[in-house]
This record gives C-alpha cells, structure tokens and sequence, in this order.
C-alpha cells in the first residue's frame, strides 16, 4: 500500500501538465522489493509512467514488481502499448490502483499481462486514485470537462458592491491561490460580462506553462474591441458563441486573430463537451452569476471553490456568486461535501464537490 | 501563569449568568504553593469568586497567594467587599490578571491591598481576562452592551430563498450550537419583520436558567397578534419601540402582559443603551437584513458569528444577511478578526471580531 502511496504521489507530479490523459505515477521493485524505479506521466505525449519507471530499473525489473496507480495501455497511441514493455521486462507482478476507463483500454491491459503469465493485483488505494483522475475519468465516462465553479465573496455572500466595485475582496495569499488553482486546470472560462466589467487577464501567472485554455462564452459575441483577453502570445484565447452571433461580431473576432467556435447552443453544458473534446480533463468556471448558476443546472459543474473574506460590504441589492437554482424549498438543496478547507492569510477557502456523484 | 489560567478556567463557569457582573475566578495557595481553594462568581447576587476560594481555604490561606483574574473589590454592594476579606484571611500575596474597570473599583481594590501590606502583581495574563469580559468592559466603558451578530447562510450567501423559505439551512449540529450561543447572551434581539416572517422562539432550549431576555425592536409596533414571543412563561420578553408607536398598538402588548420600552429614537444604538442599563453585558443580534445593517452602522456589533452551510440556494434576488452599509468601495470595508472557526457537522461556523476594536 505504501509503495501506491509514492506511486499517486509520483502522478500528482504530473497535474495540470497530462490532459487528455491521466495523471499517472509507477514504481518498479526488484525480485528482493527493492526500490529499483520510478516515474510518471509529465506531459501528453512524453513517455508513460510505466516506460520511465522501468527504463530506470533496467535489468533489475526482471521478476520484480510494478506498482501503477493506473492500468497499463494496451493500443497504440503517440506512445506504444505499455503493457508490451511491462512484459519485455520481465516483471513478474503488477499491482494497480485502478483500470483505465478509456474504451481503448478498460481491462484489457491486464488481460494482456495475465495472459502473459504476470501476476496482476487490483484496486489497491482505488478511491485515492479515482480521485486524483476524478477529472479524466469524469471526461471520458461523460464526454464532459469536470467543472470546478470559483468565486470570492465577503462574508456576507457578496462579490461585489452594488455599484460593481469588486478589488479586492479577497488577500494576496487568496489570489495566488487562484494562480496555482489555475495552472491546475486546462481552461478558464468566463461570460462576455465578465470581460466587459472586469477585463480580466486569467492566467496562472506563469505558473503552468502552456498557460490554460482562456475561454470567453458569449452567446451574440458583444464584447469589447480591447481587452487582456485578446493578447494571445501571453495565453491562448477561445471565443465559443452561438448559431445567433452576428457575422460583423464573428469577422472582428477572426480579424483580430483569436479562435472561436461556434456551439450548436450557446449553453455550459456544450461548451463543457466541446471543450472535452478538446482534451480538457479540468476546467475552471471564473463567471458571473447568471453563467455560473447555468452551469450548476446543467451539471457542468462538479466542485466549488469559494474563497470567503473576513469583511462585510452590504448593499441594498446583492450581487451574488449564483443566479437562480429554480429552487422554492431549501431542503431542495443537497449538501456539497467537502474536500479540503484551508485558511489563506485571513480569508478561508472551502473547497466541496458536488452533492450527487455527477462524476464517474 | 499557570494558576492564572485555572482562575480563568474557573471564571467561564460562570458564562451567561454573572451579568451585569463580570466573570471571576479566584484560586488561592497556602505558604508553601499548594492549592487550598478554588472559586468563581457563579451568578449575580451570590459570592464573588474570592469568598468562595478564601472560604475554602480557610485557615491555609494565611501567608498564601490569592490568583484571582480580576482586580477584588473594595465596595458594598450586594456583597461586602472583597478586598476586606482577602486582608482579613491573612493572604500574603495577590496576583490579578486586570483591574476592574468599574468606577466604583479601578484600582482602587488594588491599593487598599497595597496599603494593607500586601503584595501585588498585576497584568499576569491580562489579554486573556480582557477577552472573556469583553463583553463586561465593554458595556462599563461605554454604557452599551456588547453585541454579537449571528446568522446562517448558503455558500452562495444566502439566508432565504427568493420565496422566503428559509428552514433550514444549517444542520440540527449548527442550530444546537446557535442554543449554546444564546445560552451566553443576556439578551436575544430581533426586529418586527422577523417576528412576522418566522415566528422564532428565541430560547436556549433550557440551557440558560433564566432564558435570555427576548427583545423585539419594533418602531410602530405592527406585530401579529399572536406570536410565540409574547407567551413570556417560558421566558421574558421585552418590545421596544421609538415614540412614533401608535398608542393602540401600545395598549394591546400591555393587554397582552408583555414587557414593553419607549426609546428616545427606534434605534440600534439606543437600544444597545437601554440594555446596557438593565445589565445585559453581551446580546446576540438574530435580526434580518435591514436591522443588521443598522446595528453595524451604529457600532452596535463587536462580534459576528456567520453559519456557512455547504448549500447553494441561488436565485434572481439575493436575501442576504446584511442590507446597506453605505460603502462605495471595497477597500473601505476592514478585516474582521477571527476568533474562532469551527465545523458543526457539514456547516461551518466563522466566529470574527470587529476590526476596529470598538469595544474596550
């Protein structure tokens, strides 16, 4: 179990580098169970974890152990099957945390390995697994992006003041968290109002190299002719609009260089699906109310992250993080569970994931 | 320091029954340094703590040290004055953690021992004594009492839905917890709005005997009729309101037998006053939005205690805990302090004090 433990923590290494694929760590034990290799997934298109783990192993991995926090590949994708390496090896024995569930894969793995005399043993620290690739998993079984929706409100639920004024409700140490949520993410995604209020530059500050994915959702393309959003040598840029957006407002688009799609309808859920296809596992919903309460409804999103700060700002009119739920009674609302609160300087964040497992 | 901490210990037994005195603890050591008695002020009217402990002690205590946590007094009042008593006793040595900032004492308790031959030494853990009666010190220094605003909301910082609907959105754990807090508080205050929308009880459930007074700031007195409030068997209620009142409206509470208050003006700040003089040290604001925002105004609130529950209730208007602050920019709202920040349950419960410190 402790060597899965290094395994996920080896994968983790890889976080907000691997999308389409999996975060995925291993590590190679000689015949006596002697640490002879590690490795993991850093990026897609670089080696497998598996190919790293063993390569460092050499010759020692002949009838020793792998551990692998994710079934091994058995196609041939823009790198060749791991499960054929596993075996020219001479591993004896692998141990996995969970199978892949990418239709490609999805057992046959290690139906291969058993086939060829491997001893397999699976599901071990499974949860733990699941949740690190909650993302990828949620894509592949969905053909979604897993949302995460995040704001930053007073302690009185406002994210803003009535006349708009919003910087800075939340600490420095809160707002490098955003960088580093960011950088954990494939994409980025606001609302054209967002953009015309806040002309934000959503990036993770360099801290995940390419920057994500900024994506603008806007149903008629109204949007500024100058904004951060349009400088796209600093962050790749993603105009998604509906079948009603003007020609002219297309064309201004076009001309200014930055990419756009067209959905069929303009709506979270397929943005969340076109962004899928894109191979973003994890996406991150920076937007406005009235966005951020569609997306919750059409279970674009499967994770909160509200960053809440020890001030007050009031207000006969509240702007709020979500716009309507279509709810008449409260015990209509489920309960979000938590994963993880943590203080940041004098603000908490309190991170929860969805009440109904929409994911897996 | 480290009997000065079980003298404090001893004082927050009496929590929520000492008011309008403060919290005392008294811990007294023979010659040696051994423990011979312990003891707290347990309620208004009934022994200080210095008796209790000095009683214990008896004999032993001549040539011993008595720690007490606040300076002993030197008048009459309901009970004769301890400072008297500790010379008496033959105490050698007194170590207090504040002097008391009652007028009538200030010090002074402290140099009728001092002049009576005694050792004094003061200040031993002073910001801890100062903490547990804030609310005592408040209330002497400024002739208010010192006011906690509680409420509970979604995590979308909601604490209704659009329709009104309200029950509940913090778990069975979180509404115990809110019991406790009234428990602590000498007096429970809502507006009229809220006695017509809920119908609260506004009791601690038992677990403050008497049960705090239950107060209804109510400029023009529309009230229903009926109302759970105004059945004062189980606890005291008192409704004040501003000279506007229509007479008729007067003459059905006192029909009803129920406790009524003419303010000088139907305000936050007189009523902080009122209270202060009827010996309430610490007062719990249950009150909608537009009250709140008052007593916030008027630094009637030195505390608050948000209930934030892992919910999203969402909707076109926002019904938030706090209505008009009069800000037109983020910056001028201040970080309030936390005291404490705990789970109940799914809910979470964010204890914060002011941020300019009002009170002292």
């Amino acid at each position: 179990m402790s060597w899965m433990r290094r395994a996920l923590q080896l994968a983790a290494l890889g976080e907000g580098r691997t999308s389409p694929n999996p975060m995925v760590g291993a590590v190679v034990l000689d015949a006596g169970g002697t640490l002879v290799g590690e490795g993991f997934h850093a990026r897609a298109g670089e080696p497998h974890a598996e190919v790293g783990a063993l390569g460092q192993a050499g010759e020692r991995a002949r009838g020793g152990t792998l551990v692998v926090s994710l079934e091994p590949c058995c196609h041939h994708g823009r790198t060749p099957p791991c499960s054929e390496a596993v075996i020219a090896a001479g591993i004896s024995r692998v141990v996995v945390a969970m199978t892949d569930p990418d239709p490609r894969v999805a057992g046959a793995g290690l139906a291969r390995l058993r086939a060829a005399g491997l001893e397999v043993i699976e599901g071990v620290a499974r949860d733990e697994a699941l949740l690190l690739n909650r993302a990828f998993v949620h894509r592949v079984h969905n053909g979604r992006s897993l949302g995460i929706l995040k704001w930053a409100m007073s302690l009185d639920g406002r994210t803003a003041l009535p006349n708009g004024s919003s910087q800075w409700i939340s600490g420095p140490a809160a707002r490098t968290w955003v960088h580093r949520l960011r950088a954990r993410c494939d994409a980025v995604i606001v609302g054209g109002g967002t953009v015309r209020a806040d002309d934000p530059l959503l990036t993770s500050r360099g801290m995940r190299v390419p920057e994500p994915l900024r994506v603008v959702l806007s149903r008629r393309l109204v949007l500024p002719t100058a904004a951060r959003l349009w400088d796209t040598v600093a962050a790749p840029t993603l105009v998604a609009h509906g079948p009603e957006a003007p020609l002219a407002a297309r064309a201004q688009l076009d001309a200014m260089g930055v990419e756009r799609l067209e959905l069929a309808a303009c709506e979270p859920d397929n943005l969340a699906s076109a962004l899928a296809g894109r191979g973003c596992n994890l996406v991150l919903w920076e937007c406005g109310a009235s966005l951020a309460a569609a997306a919750i409804r059409q279970c674009s999103v499967q994770q909160l992250a509200a960053v809440i700060a020890p001030k007050l700002l009031g207000g006969h009119v509240a702007r709020t993080a979500l716009g309507d739920l279509g709810l008449d009674q409260v015990d209509q609302a489920g309960l979000w569970q938590e994963l993880r609160l943590e203080r940041l300087d004098r603000d908490l964040v309190w991170e929860l994931r969805a009440p109904h497992r929409a994911e897996g």
